[in-house]
């Protein structure tokens, strides 16, 4: 379930990627997002509007390719203790980064695109990190929700209240996670 | 907890709405959503551009204003059987309403303006509807979960699916409402 990345690195096409995503993220971070056109951001990461139009369609779905790309995993998340210690800290900070406003600019960004590849992988990427965990609590036979309970009752409350409620306090993200457990570790 | 809307009912702002809606509604209906613009919408309309640039701010604004009303409830759901039943048939009917190419349109609109209100006032709406089924099941001593469990537990993950994943089919929205049933219920 690896997910890979389209342009070969170091060929042109990664270069032009390289350089397109860059500018965006320049622009996002100094100019008022309805300022940024596709003509400012070519001219910034010194190629042809054609070239990005080609390639993304249009600023929708350029925006939310680079969202995408900075919703992409870093890295593995970090072993402190227990599979379930580990999750339970990479949930909390997941969803203090969601919840920020550069997060919901990710997620929006992510989701306003009318074609949902880049939604999706995102998805995709987060199926890829709660299987690091599982994986950890299989190798040491600690009892472990699958990886649907994960999605379904811990990460799908938290966005859907990201994008629809109030952002969602520590103490109801670390419930989710104990509630998922399996009865036998859902002590805490 | 009822939703109201903003205009009076009847005045002048109730009736530039209607009418802006109407024609944000109907051009959706028939143009690519790329050439809809905010002063073709008023010419449709009868009114002048800058009485939409005032009141709605900017076309993305628009757009999840008029995806929010789209999403209001209609009304009460169908009363067919015990709250369970009731509770069951309209959540999968609301899982097709969600996963059709209309309803993805319409939750992409309302999320992807950068004001959250009208998002917001969705996640209100979706708490009315399960609230009646909630009183449907006290008023006749059927045990029934909590609106909290609802949320997090049926309707989260299926709009996290739908916006993140593939389509949920429905024996998996069954199966997410049997699950989150209390126990002495949760046979079927």
């Amino acid at each position: 379930m690896g997910y890979r990345e389209n342009p070969r690195p170091g060929g042109r096409s990664a270069r032009v990627q390289a350089a397109v995503h860059q500018s965006v993220r320049d622009m996002l971070a100094t100019m008022d997002r309805a300022d940024v056109t596709i003509p400012l951001i070519a001219q910034r990461a010194n190629v042809t509007p054609s070239t990005i139009y080609r390639r993304w369609g249009d600023l929708q779905a350029l925006l939310a390719d680079v969202a995408a790309s900075h919703l992409r995993p870093e890295g593995e998340p970090a072993s402190i203790g227990s599979a379930r210690e580990d999750l339970a800290a990479w949930v909390e900070q997941y969803a203090d980064e969601m919840a920020s406003g550069l997060g919901r600019q990710m997620l929006r960004d992510v989701l306003a695109a009318a074609d949902s590849a880049n939604a999706e992988k995102c998805g995709t990427y987060m199926r890829c990190q709660l299987s690091v965990f599982i994986a950890r609590a299989e190798a040491c036979g600690e009892p472990f929700p699958t990886l649907t309970e994960l999605m379904d009752h811990v990460i799908s409350p938290i966005i859907y209240r990201i994008l629809f409620d109030q952002a969602p306090d520590s103490d109801y993200v670390r419930g989710l996670v104990t509630k998922v457990m399996p009865e036998s570790t859902a002590r805490t």
